[in-house]
């Protein structure tokens, strides 16, 4: 890690330099605590995804509430986590090529291993790997429920692959991958429910199938923020695979429960801590951070204690506001709260998570997994 | 660097893991060259922006080919570039605040250090950390010339400042900054050439100002890729920050030169090596790039090679494409290459830059400054 945190354990949130990735620690115990009782009361397994976090200190929380392990979604993501003491984890994407299958072979060696296929001559592939090292790796078929990315049409596609699995000597059919990605942030509740009411429709015939062909599906999973509590009721998923539940992205204030109000069981825990470093007109204001600082593939970050700024125009370390004549405006060097609208990428920018429980460091996690793409 | 890179020197570009980003060598050295003959011959200094690259390898070979030093945006990027023997940098931004100030006069005492302001108070808080680390300082003003970012308006605001720096002891009265972003990306050449004529008038007037004041100005500096030819030639900027033209944005293949055809003295030279994990139906492929292997702010990336492709969507880890019906459709494994839209926030997302030259890898950079925030 070539930077330095932007703070000292023990100094108050005033202290932290800016711009700052900023997680407070009540509401990320929050909401790791809810999600591993939901999961709990359901009868269903928690398998969070690192993906959101990076972070191996927050997945060994999850585990310790009770998460069977972690889902990564590349080689070196799972890596990162296994060089940290995750044993356990599930990547929940389809890994090409004997350079990756090679690493995720020798990660077989040390920790419990499955990944995801959705391509006959990839099953072959990883096979070969597994026994170039001699080990055994689980594998699921991922089935394409209706997000149209990756995966295999249920039913007979869906067989035929566990067969294939089935076949190899070094692999185990460990069951289905059934994500829906794009039913996360679909707005209102009934249009959630009704698309993974579909999603498990087709899982639950799909097992049947395999059942019949004498397949048993020892994972069964799914689910994201947006979705987590009908995969969860379906009576057929039976492993959560949610990731954004422990910061919550600013999008997902959008997302409407059943009462038609914004979903709020999870409390945004994830800031940009940034301050202002011109002040060119008495209502506009330009902050330290820009988009080397967050994401913005799903809109400009929210601006947390203003009310009815506007955001001008962010840049690559500038984001330029105009602020109402009928607030308080910052002056130069007050900080200001930027709200991740995504919060997964925008965490893949920062070497460095700031940990702060009622106004003061805590902890600073290293974003260990951070830019590990392979 | 928790990372490891995606090749090894003196493999083929066929041989580098994805997604990485790799940067063709002939193209960049062509660009170089390009920009440092051009402000040769037009007699202006050259002060390459290093927050596109981030790379001291790059910044070497920028001054090696004749550039006064670089541009950082940040203090901390600073810190990476004077640890790395680079040793005459203007910081082209404002630093605010004691804990980033003392680094940054630190800095003053191994290195040239230039700094912009465009506030009165933070003329004096730039004063104090000088004297705390005992340093002379360059102070530039930064002059709002049209972008409505920073900057104070020319002429009188200006002067102001350009007077209070002048009574620190510690600093010294540089000159002024005024680069016009918002005309960057202007698609004709007649609106950046319109707009930047207005900015240099602007400049014009108040170095005459400060002249009439007894105030020098050893820097006039501004000009981005789209625009430096018309500072270079505007008799008045006599120092270029371009950045971008390294690698040149896709974004830039829209600005059109005098002719009405795209600019094109630059050649791409930044590219994100993917390849296809997963190919669901005959002409829809999924890629293992997505917001952590490059940036949407400025659109999603080009695909090189294949044409009349349309992009369904980019998640964190996936790019879902559609080939048309009439072209060669890739297969499982096979490399597909992105060309980034904005290189700047693309770099920071990378550890490593591959450096190929005829097909064959031969430098492996570190993206030292990468996640430099502070």
């Amino acid at each position: 890690m070539a930077t330095q945190p932007a703070a000292k354990i023990g100094e108050s949130w005033q202290d932290i330099d800016t711009p700052a990735l900023v997680v407070d620690l009540d509401h990320l115990e929050h909401n790791l605590a809810t999600m591993a009782d939901y999961a709990r009361q359901q009868g269903v397994r928690l398998r969070p995804h690192s993906k959101s976090h990076k972070c191996p200190a927050i997945a060994h929380q999850q585990i310790a509430l009770g998460a069977v392990g972690v889902c990564c979604q590349k080689v070196s993501e799972a890596e990162v986590m296994v060089a940290h003491g995750i044993l356990d984890i599930l990547v929940s994407n389809q890994i090409i090529g004997r350079a990756k299958l090679n690493r995720l072979a020798a990660l077989a060696k040390q920790a419990e291993i499955a990944v995801c296929v959705d391509n006959i001559d990839n099953i072959d592939e990883i096979n070969d790997a597994a026994e170039r090292f001699n080990v055994s790796i689980k594998v699921l078929v991922e089935v394409n429920v209706g997000s149209a990315r990756c995966g295999v049409l249920p039913g007979q596609e869906t067989l035929i692959l566990a067969k294939a699995i089935a076949e190899c000597e070094h692999l185990h059919f460990a069951g289905l991958q059934a994500y829906h990605g794009g039913a996360q942030h679909l707005r209102s509740f009934e249009a959630r429910r009704r698309t993974i009411l579909q999603a498990a429709n087709l899982v639950e015939e799909t097992v049947s199938l395999l059942a019949e062909h004498g397949f048993h599906c020892d994972i069964i999973g799914g689910g994201g923020t947006g979705t987590y509590i009908f995969e969860a009721t379906s009576g057929i998923y039976n492993e959560l695979q949610v990731g954004s539940y422990v910061f919550m992205d600013q999008d997902y204030s959008l997302n409407l429960n059943a009462q038609g109000e914004p979903i709020d069981e999870f409390k945004q825990s994830l800031s940009i801590k940034s301050a202002v470093l011109s002040k060119p007109q008495s209502h506009r204001c330009v902050l330290d951070a820009g988009l080397k600082a967050f994401s913005t593939d799903s809109g400009l970050p929210g601006i947390a204690r203003y009310e009815h700024t506007k955001v001008l125009g962010a840049a690559d370390e500038h984001t330029n506001i105009e602020f109402s004549k009928h607030t308080q405006v910052p002056e130069i060097g007050d900080a200001v709260t930027l709200l991740p609208s995504h919060c997964d990428p925008t965490v893949n920018l920062h070497d460095w998570l700031i940990g702060i429980r009622k106004g003061q460091v805590q902890t600073i996690w290293p974003v260990a997994a951070r830019g590990a793409l392979l």
